[in-house]
């Protein structure tokens, strides 16, 4: 019988989180140097995408009853930690140059950027990870996230902006089979911890909107100046229909005629995720507000006709749902963009070009999907592995777990 | 005798929210082209203003016990429809040329600007109107609003950034009205539920707080940039001195010299509205500082003595008490602003031009009573209708008739 | 014996706060001029700042299970008092010339920026003083902070933005002089009032969270737009790493392997207050990245072994823990510039010129401390004198004491 107490992390995490600090400190040592660069233009973006990753994702997570510390904790964890790994990661393959590596306000930028693949990846295993197995995980992630990102713009001729656009759908897919590792049967009812509380909920609900309102800002960062505009009014458009598609759809499937707070949370984004990928290329407000409300609609039907058929069939338990939040509008998002593309220039002068900028899309969409499914595969199986001192499951969705409390807080 | 249970809006709301959304998809591929201008200096601001409009106004309205998730959620839903109607309003109102509307960053801008009226309005009603009469409320309230900012700016040349300041008092009047159609004598009553707790005022908190810091970019963002600082700065002195003065008269006025809560969140924000108008056009500090003072003073006294009146002699009742928030402070802040106007031309060698100008202002704010009360009215009226399923009086204040709860939260 | 009841600050607050604000008019009305300069490029990290100041260290302080209403309150009226009277004194002692005061955002900025002083302190005496004390206290600590700096830039020759640094170990030691005059016997004993709960801990995250993200904002915004960039940089990661060494070492000193969330809170930070200093001179990534593991490892150890010395052996009750917070690393991060400075100098040809430099500095940060202990001293000897209406130590941490609640709140 496996113990009731969870094992203690005394040891093994401090250790592991210093052996990884102390690596970068000494990378940083031999390679990084300063981009002396004073183009601060970004600063206020850069602010804005810093606060939905540290705080809105964060605080996204934090819809349990009894899990609240550890979704915004170790949120900042994975944070703090997974930044300057990807400094490192994106600094060796997209600037080294003469053994040196120069970084700037772009590097930081675009290390922030991945991380959102990671706290996706956290919500879908959220409550059934421990800090030890969601920090190898990290690294694991932003390793191979950003080799992809360097496998689509080197090689597959991808738009740099455009390669980071696949953070929802690499994070969905690499968290969904780690999810499927760290089943357990017992998940296929849902336990009392697993729900929510009305608190909770609007702490969820802080997070949304802080998502919500600098969406526009994710898309645009690194977009140039002559298209950045024209990505703010679409993902504006795109996120605020989708919030249309959510609150109808979400009563619309009630029984009861009723809004569900969750799918409400999960839905109302989809309409940025799915405008990602063509936000700075769409001409017409209508067909970025059309992308939204499908967007939205996808959101929520997936919500209540796939997710179900997840956890039981394919015995895979989303926590928070990030396949309906993030996967599934992302997929839905890159398949639209090409099909526009296409569309755009169908008959112009130039067709085959466009048809084959269409197909490396195409193609890095599935290198996307499928090296995050591998990738996910094999990070998983090393997670189960007894090394990590994982939870048993009857200490999933359980801060006490991990946080002292000055009483056993019963009522909490 | 009424039903305990409240009607179900499974049919009614996805319908008229898909309706409007649907047109508003037609109408943008008609008429609305983006227009491609590459002036983003005012998207820090922007997005300051969004996330007070976003967020600071939804939180602000999350202090009671039992209907947080109302507060926030619909709040949302209202801004993400009433932009959207609002940029069209706008655009045929003030952008229309050749058959077509062109946007730019601006005219979002102004759409997000003006959807405070809605909140405010819902403010007032808060707890007593369901989300489809809310809707029809927005809708409405946006079309007379941008009119009303039509005729101010195009008949009585009012500029344009204080044509935007009547938001306040358009909001609350419109809202008042309303309030009164939706009256019944257990109001008069405060019932358990209409109370608040804690930690919903704490979320109340976030959300005036939210509102207070970003108040200098809500007033300043239209103004150019030649009086822009000023603005700036008038406006922080003079929410600062209105905080002071909110604190002061909290303690002052109550009978165990302790203070409200409700009363600091109101209070607090008063200098901000009334500053609104002058804001640009004062050059001294001293003056900021000590129309602050009074706003937040007429605010608390506001509270003191006249919202009990209200309620029970006009048999209006004012959940948020949006009247001596927005409504009391606006007013006093439009008046000021004539009299400094006024004042500061005496004996000036245009003083005729000056007193035309302050007349036309007058004109303007007179307009914008008149016409939230007449516009208030006929919404109520029309609000008040069967076909809207509105909630009976057992089920104001509550979130549970409109959002899905995992067990019947009791303890909630 | 002393009434169970405390004190009504029915007549004597009011009266304090509104004697203060006509004086704050009185002298802008004689001495202030706005400078009509136009230059905003700083204003999105000024509203960072404010952001910090007015919200994050405000929630920041809202931990205590029954204090969070006074925590974020008297906050908002400390910065909306202290806010006034630091544009006058940094007014009269840095920008007096021909009889006038010309102020401008920098004005704002800088008196925003002096703030936290007040906040540190306020979290050394939280739930001990009432808002009477803390709003004299606010007032003394202004003034003598805005002295230190000005001792610091005109006589001493420190850098302007180096002078603001001294922020943090000057609010620290201050309000510990003044904790030490509040303590009572019965403090030694961790009451059940001055415990927190998760959901407080929760609202305490969110300052933190928003502390953390604009921290770099703090750092930057007063450097020259030279070495903008790299503060930020610098800032970043040393944040970053001092998170990692947060939760590495509060598993590492937990018996059972658990973080502790106080800590967590109170030690992610301690990577931007030590960075403060050096922020802006440091070229290497890496040596940001120790300072702020050094700092974090320092801010937990101080926490397990000092704290408790602390209040037994000094007998000084730190509610906040600010000493661990924001002393130790404010301290070690002086220490450590003055050590950089000396060794990137060490055998260069103007190596006097660095050294005088150094001891230049040494002594600010020496003043820092002595002016803050004296000036901590004698304002809490005048602080426990009869006159301020002090709660009787039953009514510690207790919002009942100051706010008005509904019923008697029992479960709160």
């Amino acid at each position: 019988m496996a113990s009731k107490y969870p094992p203690s992390l005394r040891i093994h995490l401090p250790a592991l989180i210093l052996v990884y600090e102390t690596c970068f400190i000494l990378i940083f040592y031999f390679f990084v140097l300063y981009d002396r660069e004073r183009d601060l233009d970004i600063y206020p973006a850069f602010q804005d995408v810093s606060v939905m990753v540290c705080f809105g994702f964060g605080f996204f997570l934090a819809f349990l009853r009894r899990y609240s510390f550890s979704s915004t904790g170790f949120g900042l964890l994975l944070t703090a930690l997974g930044v300057q790994w990807a400094v490192i990661m994106d600094g060796f393959l997209f600037h080294f140059s003469h053994g040196k590596v120069k970084i700037s306000l772009q590097s930081i930028l675009t290390a922030i950027m991945s991380i959102p693949t990671v706290l996706i990846s956290a919500g879908a295993v959220l409550g059934k990870a421990n800090p030890i197995q969601l920090i190898f995980m990290a690294m694991m992630e932003v390793t191979i996230f950003t080799t992809n990102r360097w496998i689509a713009v080197g090689i597959l001729q991808v738009p740099n902006h455009l390669s980071m656009m696949y953070v929802h759908v690499f994070g969905t897919y690499f968290g969904l089979m780690i999810a499927w590792w760290l089943y357990h049967p017992s998940l296929s009812q849902k336990a009392e911890k697993e729900n929510t509380k009305p608190v909770s909920r609007l702490f969820a609900m802080l997070g949304t909107l802080f998502l919500w309102m600098f969406w526009p800002s994710f898309n645009s960062v690194l977009i140039d100046v002559g298209h950045k505009s024209v990505t703010i009014y679409n993902t504006y458009f795109a996120i605020a229909s989708s919030t249309v598609a959510a609150f109808a759809l979400s009563v619309a499937t009630n029984k009861d005629g009723k809004f569900s707070m969750a799918q409400i949370h999960n839905a109302t984004l989809a309409g940025g995720v799915a405008i990602g990928f063509s936000a700075s290329s769409i001409q017409q407000p209508w067909i970025a507000m059309t992308l939204g409300l499908l967007a939205g609609s996808i959101s929520i039907l997936g919500s209540v006709f796939l997710q179900k058929c997840l956890n039981t069939s394919l015995r895979i338990h989303d926590t928070c749902g990030v396949h309906t939040t993030f996967g599934l509008p992302s997929l839905f998002g890159g398949i639209a963009h090409i099909i526009l593309t296409l569309a755009d220039h169908w008959g112009s002068s130039n067709q085959s070009h466009w048809g084959y900028m269409a197909l490396m899309e195409l193609g890095a969409l599935s290198l996307s999907i499928v090296l995050s499914l591998v990738a996910g595969l094999v990070t998983g199986f090393l997670l189960v592995s007894k090394l990590w001192k994982a939870s048993h499951v009857t200490k999933y969705f359980d801060d006490q777990a991990y946080w002292e409390f000055p009483h056993l807080a019963i009522g909490y």
